[in-house]
Parts: structure tokens; sequence; C-alpha cells
């Protein structure tokens, strides 16, 4: 038995990842694991790949509705969408090859708030799930598991599959226990209770995923890395957003209204959140705490020097330099890091009581402060809209973060209209680019677009915008709300797509 | 001393509205009480306007910030619009003078969640509150206050205010007293608690509103009935979308996703929400109850037969008649009815808790599912966003409702592409017109568009609402997540301004 084993029900169902695969059925839908790269399955996914790319061979047709945590990599989404093997696809990708079949069509994408994607699932709405396949670090006496670098909506696919597959991987720290807090308090309407946490550490289920052995078919032993995407460093461009975001920060607590403590800190990922994270780190801000997604290199960093007191997230993020770090000095982090499911990390009840900051990054805001943080042009998906929705909502202060310009200048991400909207002007309160900030709260519509013009937009488009605004406002002088010039609201996009400059 | 003001430090200050008035000057922000026309002041008003158009006459500046629970009435809102003394307003408006000076730019105006209203008051991004003027039904001793027809946005401008005025209104029934839950539970980050609400009937709060007598600069006694929009009654068109919402709620509930006795209602305002109310009272469907923000005619009718066992909600909406039948059975409704603070009623926390069904008119969807439900050809305003966004958004299950075409068909309620939107495609579920429902549960955008425009859109624009999907489904292959053709995108708003019809 392996040492990783310990149950002695479940240690009978070990076996290879072809035989596990072998459970998994054209038309089913399928729950992986797995959240910004960390902790999906990785031999069973490869093994269906063969087992799709076969079937098709034959002449038989094999795709399955695959739904995740957020995103995977290569080894699950990549391989299955190579195979051609996937039908619909919830409730987040970032996966390249994904995201063509996506954007051809090919494949159905429902691109959810995070929050909402268990419970959409309980409440019936996305049909019946037929396989889980679930990372875990170790498995239990009783069906108890050690949950592996994310929980992402692990509890809930274990919970609602029919047959579940469990992959053991062993090179994920058995250290990990003792990292999570999974809540089993939910409960479908009229029946939900509140949800007690009123502290960002505050533990409030239990460390271990629960399953019933009965349901398990298959346990594969595994010993691969995360998707472990490389750490990029800080340019010029976000160091700058990164200034304004804390400059921003301290003007508040000097205007009383953030304490000197700040609140917890929501940061989606990437390469400017990283960035605001080392702005913080270099600030006089101490003793701060996360309520976020994704324990990224950024929040080490803040760990290790106090910055950050805690964090509480759903997965890391983690690049291979990170996980050595992180796995060199485990111990020290144990009780510093609590990762939860998904439907908790997002919770709109835990954001908005918590009071987060939110900073999350974007394609590009228009004149009104609508956002978009998906479509490029208006008609292809990048990645999807993840916990942005359920951060920014809800949150005490929201930060909508980019670069002012894209492709060396060719877009401006400040247009007269966006192409697709993401955030509403009602949810968007503080949109920031390397040239400023325009803090749009109580703000009406025409005072956003003069600060966001002035401040946010690059100085070679600044002139175009305000000419936009100025026409519009002309035109129709009894439409002055958010005034609009229909027929070219949306030209700088299809100018971008006829002579690839906006 | 009144009946009504048995306070003996507050029956002091009773004064006439033009000296309660003269505490409110030039750039100050004052908060109303009002929502849905009810429970607004009735005499200050005037009163203030009055002595802005004196003061305009003299050549000196004088508007005001304007701040209410939500819509008030032409003795409030508008009297204020016609003497030219509003610089801001928010959060929801439907006066159709302050519409007009909205649109045209005189007024700015923060078109804001109501949900979010009062706490972005207490954070400090609207700036500091100089004035309320509530309307209650009685002054007890203390400074204890019985609530009018409409809670809104009280609590919070009372006690937030440097200056209150109080009008009390003989004509509100005194038996109003016990209508009401004032939760007194709020607090700012990171001090907040979960609000202890599990039942839409519970009681977490109090039956009085609270004023510290000290801020009390004028009590102003009134007998003015509220606005009392006259109720509609349903035309086929409403007729047929309310029929095709009590028929998805039937099956949902023979699918097993929907407890027999539903979840509770919220329900918009006006003609189509009451058609959807009258649909359930001829129904099989009984005890239910309404979590909302407006008690409206249909309510009492759906109380008085037993379709509703309770309401909870924040304001009154009723007819004239629905007043005198109100009125002439108010010990009958007391305990069925409860009033609450509007951060209460449409708490993001107890939406999604209480797992609300969701029913909101709107003006346009386009064929991806985003809504827009204020802005009229992109440019100008309507109302509001009002409670939609916080009900829609954490709502169980979302209708919005609209019928298919407006102007006598010369627009349509489905179009390419929303001018403006509200709700997001992450967000909307069940769109319904009287042709039909398309259920957008776990649907891609492109199965979207073939529900909405096979089940919703009017037959007439079917065949164009198809060639424009099959044109943007063609001329980018490699873009077909949800495919737009941007020049081409919002054309038929601009033809609807070119030539009156879409």
């Amino acid at each position: 038995m392996s040492a990783r084993i310990t149950c002695p029900v479940l240690s009978t169902r070990v076996t290879s990842a072809e035989d596990a695969a072998s459970h998994i059925h054209h038309g089913d839908n399928v729950g992986f694991s797995g959240f910004t790269g960390a902790g999906y399955p990785k031999a069973t996914p490869a093994a269906l790949h063969d087992q799709i790319v076969a079937a098709h061979d034959r002449g038989d047709e094999f795709r399955i509705g695959l739904w995740t945590g957020a995103s995977t990599a290569p080894d699950a989404d990549g391989v299955l969408a190579e195979a051609h093997g996937v039908s619909s696809r919830l409730p987040y990708n970032s996966d390249p090859v994904m995201r063509r079949l996506i954007n051809t069509g090919e494949v159905d994408y429902i691109d959810a708030h995070l929050s909402h994607s268990a419970q959409h699932m309980w409440f019936g709405f996305y049909g019946n799930l037929d396989v889980a396949v679930i990372e875990v670090t170790a498995v239990l006496p009783g069906g108890l598991l050690v949950p592996s670098g994310s929980v992402g909506n692990n509890k809930t696919w274990l919970d609602q599959a029919d047959r579940v597959i469990l992959e053991v991987n062993h090179w994920q720290p058995r250290e990990l226990e003792g990292f999570h807090d999974i809540y089993y308090g939910t409960a479908l309407p009229p029946m939900r209770q509140p949800i007690p946490l009123t502290d960002p550490m505050q533990r409030i289920g239990e460390p271990y995923l629960r399953v019933d052995p009965a349901k398990v078919v298959a346990v594969v032993e595994t010993d691969r890395p995360d998707r472990n995407t490389p750490f990029a460093p800080s340019d010029a461009t976000s160091a700058a957003i990164a200034e304004h975001v804390v400059d921003f920060l301290r003007h508040e607590v000097s205007a009383g209204r953030m304490p000197p403590g700040l609140l917890p800190l929501q940061s989606g990922v990437g390469n400017v959140a990283n960035a605001v994270l080392a702005g913080l780190d270099g600030s006089e801000f101490t003793d701060l705490v996360a309520f976020t997604e994704v324990i990224q290199d950024g929040m080490l960093d803040l760990l290790d020097s106090g910055t950050l007191r805690a964090a509480s997230a759903t997965s890391f993020g983690l690049s291979e330099i990170g996980v050595r770090r992180f796995m060199d000095h485990i111990d020290a982090y144990k009780g510093r890091i609590l990762l939860r499911s998904e439907e908790i990390s997002n919770h709109p009840e835990l954001v908005r009581r918590l009071g987060i900051i939110a900073m999350n990054g974007m394609l590009e805001a228009d004149l009104y402060g609508n956002v978009n943080s998906t479509h490029v042009m208006g008609s292809a998906i990048m990645n999807g809209i993840g916990g942005s929705g359920d951060f920014a909502r809800n949150a005490f202060l929201n930060f909508f973060l980019t670069p002012s310009t894209a492709k060396n200048g060719a877009i401006s991400a400040i247009v007269p209209m966006v192409s697709h909207v993401d955030h509403t002007e009602h949810d968007v309160q503080v949109i920031v680019t390397e040239h400023g900030i325009a803090d749009l709260r109580g703000s009406s519509p025409n005072d956003r677009a003069v600060k966001i013009i002035e401040r946010c937009a690059d100085p070679r488009f600044r002139p175009a915008l305000q000419d936009y605004l100025d026409r519009a406002r002309a035109e129709r002088p009894e439409a002055r709300h958010t005034p609009h010039l229909l027929d070219e609201a949306l030209s700088w996009h299809q100018r971008y797509l006829d002579t690839g400059s906006m």
C-alpha cells in the first residue's frame, strides 16, 4: 500500500490511467480539479486523449462536457482540445488550444462567474455530472482526501459526480495537509444559513475533502509538477500602475476612508498584479491580509517580508522558482495560507462583509467606465470573467488595471465604447493605467469620461477620444447622459480589424 | 402637542415648511426619504423650490445634491428639477422633469445599485450629507420614529446627516406602526457580521427609525397623499408574458429544480410585473412569499387570496384604489407585510441565501443575452438600474421580461447588440417576451442566440436577426464566441434615430 493511500478500501482501486480513463464515455459531463494551472489531473487526461483519438479513428463520436475549477494546463485542457474531445466547457479557460476551438465555435463555452459555478451545478442548471477526476495529495481512511494545490470546485464535483477518479500526485508535498479549509455548510435554498466567516483566516471547515468510497472507480498515482507558469518580472509600465495603486491606497487611508492596515486584498493573476504586490511590499503598509483566488509568487514575497500576515485563496499559481521556495519553507507558511472552495473564496456574502480591495486586470474600458475583461474586438474570447465580477461588484473598493495600450501602441485600452461588457458602469470604481488613475466613485458618466481621458488614456489617443466625446455631446443635446455616436462607437475596433491599428 | 408628535423635545421643533427649507443651503447634499413614490417629503421640497427660485431671481446660485431611496414624485424631484435646483442626483430617478435635466447634462446622475447606495455613503464615496428630509408617520419620545410608507435609505440619511428635517404626514395611517423592521446591525468593514436573516419574514431589527433629537432642526406637519400611480390593467401582451413565466416555474418544479412552494419572489414595478403576479394568482401555486422592493397592487391581490403568505419589501407602490384597500384592511395585513431598509431588501448576501426568484423588466436584450435596463438608444437614460442588478446577479433564478416590440412595432426589444449593458451575459438566465421564453442557463453564446431569436424576437424581426448572426459567424471564422459585425452591431438603433423605425 502506497504511503499516500492509507485507506484500505480505496487502495484496492489503484490502477492505470488508461483503466481510469475507460470509465469516461462519450457524452459524459466530466468535472476536473484544477485552478490556475494547479492541482489539475495529470495522467487521466492524456489517457483519455488517446481513447478519444482511437474512437475518432474508428469513426465513433467521443466528446465530453468539461467542467473545472478554472484554468488547467496543456496536459489537461490542452490534450483534450487537441483530440477534439470536448463539446462544452465551463466555467473558465485560458488554454490556447481550447481557446481556439471555443473561438471557432467547435466548443460551447459557458463563461461563468466562478462563485456561481458550483451552485448552478447544485441547482441542476448544468445537467448531471457523470465523472469527477480530482487530483489529491493523499487518501486517508474513510474516504478523507488531503487536497492538492487548488480546491476550486472539487468539493462539489466529488459530491455530485456519479463516478470518481482520484489522482494521487506524489509531486505535491505531503505537508499540504493542514493548508485547506473545506466548508461543508452550504445548502440549497430555502435551507441556507449565514456563512460564519468574519475574518479572512478564520477556519470554518475542515482540512479534508470527503468522497464516498463506493463512487471511486479508479485511483491513479502520478508524480508530475503543476503547470508553473514562469514568473514575468515587472516592467516599467506595470511598476507605474502599481505606484498609482499604492499612492491611491495611501490617499484613502489619509482621508480616513480606509483603516491603516487596509482591508483584505484580492489580486488578479499576472504581471500587473504581481507588480502591485511588489509595490505594496516596498511601501509602509504592513501586516496586511489577502482574501483572494490565487497565491502567486508575489504573495510569497509579501508573506516572507511580513507585509502580508496571511492569505486565504482557492489555489496556488506559482512559478517553478516559487514552487521550490514554497516547498523549502512549507512549514513556515502553514497557518498563514489557507485554501478554500471557490464558492467560498469568491462568495458575494464574504467579499462584501470583509470589505475586499479588489484589483483586477482588463482588456479595455470605455469613456463611461464600462469594462471589457474577456473579448478581443467584441467577438473572440480571451480567457473568461473568472472571479473578477464576484470581487468587483461586492468589493469595498475595486481597481481595474491595464497598460494604456497594447500591441505596441496599435490598440488603445481606452475606447469610446467597449466591444463587450463584463463590468458595467455601475460596478467600476477606479481605473488605472501607467499614466494615472481615474477615481469614478460618485461620478456621473460625463465626469467619468473627462477623468478617464485625461488620466488614463495614452496621450496619443486623447485628442480622438475627446473629439468623440465632444461630437457625441453635440449631436443629441437631449441625450447626454452617456452620449454616443452609434455609427462610430465601435469604429476603433473595426479600424483595428481592417488596418491593424486603432 | 400633536397626537402624532409625542416627543417633548421634538414637539418644540414644529415649524413651517418655509422655515424648514431655510436650513438647506446652496451646495448642500440633501437626503430625501422616498421610494417608488411612497414616503417622500411633501412640503419641504415645494418650500425649497420657492427659495431656490427666489435665489436664482436674485442672481444667486442655489443647487443641491439630491439623494433619495429611489423614485419620489412631481412634488419632490419634480419641483426641484423645475427650479433648476439640483446639481447631482442619486441613486435612482423616474421623474420626467428630472430625467430631462439629466439627459441634457444639467444634472449629474449617479445611477447606482440600490444595495450599494447606503454603504457607499458610509464609505465616504459620496461626500458629506448635510441635511436629511425624512417623512415619518409619527414621532415618539426619545427620537423614535414610526416610519412612513417606505424605508429606503432613511436609516442611513438619519444617521449620517448633520441636520434633520422631519415631515410628519397625517395622511399616512397611524397603524403603520409595526409594519417595519429596521436593522441596526450594519457596520463598516472590518467589523461586519453576518446578517442573521434566514427567512423572508424574520424580524432582525426594530419597528422604529432612530434619530438624535439634537440634530433635528425642524418638524413639519403635512397631510398629503403619496404619488399613487394609477394601476394599469394587464393587457394581452403582459398576460402572455405572465403565462410563460408561470409555465416555466411549473416546469422547474416538475423537474425537481424548485420546491413546490417556489422560492421567495422579487418582482419589478409596472404593468408586466403586475401581470405576472396576476398569473400566479390564477395558478395552483399557493402560500408563496415575496422578498422584494415594492408592494404593488398586484401583491395585495395575492395576499388577499392566500397565494402569497407574506411579503418583505422596502416600500409600497400602490394606486389610489390600492391605498384605500390597504388602509381599509390594514390590521389584516399587519404581520404579513414587512418594510426594511433597501440595503437589506436588496442585500446580495440575503438575495443569494434566500434563493430569490427575480423578475425584472428591461428595455432590450441582445443575441448573446446582454440586457439593457436603462438607456434608450445608448445615450439617454430612462430611469435607472435600481435593484435589478442586486437581485439578478444573486438570484437563484432570474427572469428579464419585456414585450418583443415597442413604439407600435418600430423598436425591436431583441437587437444584435444592446446599446448599453446593465446585466451582462454572465448574469442573465431567462428572457421572456409575449412570444416565448429563452432559457439561457448553461448555454453558450451561440445557443443563446438561437433561442432568443426563435423564441423571443418578434417574428417580423427574426429574419434580420438571423441574417446578422449568420453573417457575423461567417465574417471571422476564428472569432465565433460572440460573433459581431462591429460596423453594423448598433445600426438598428441608429436606423431608429434616423428613420423612426429599426
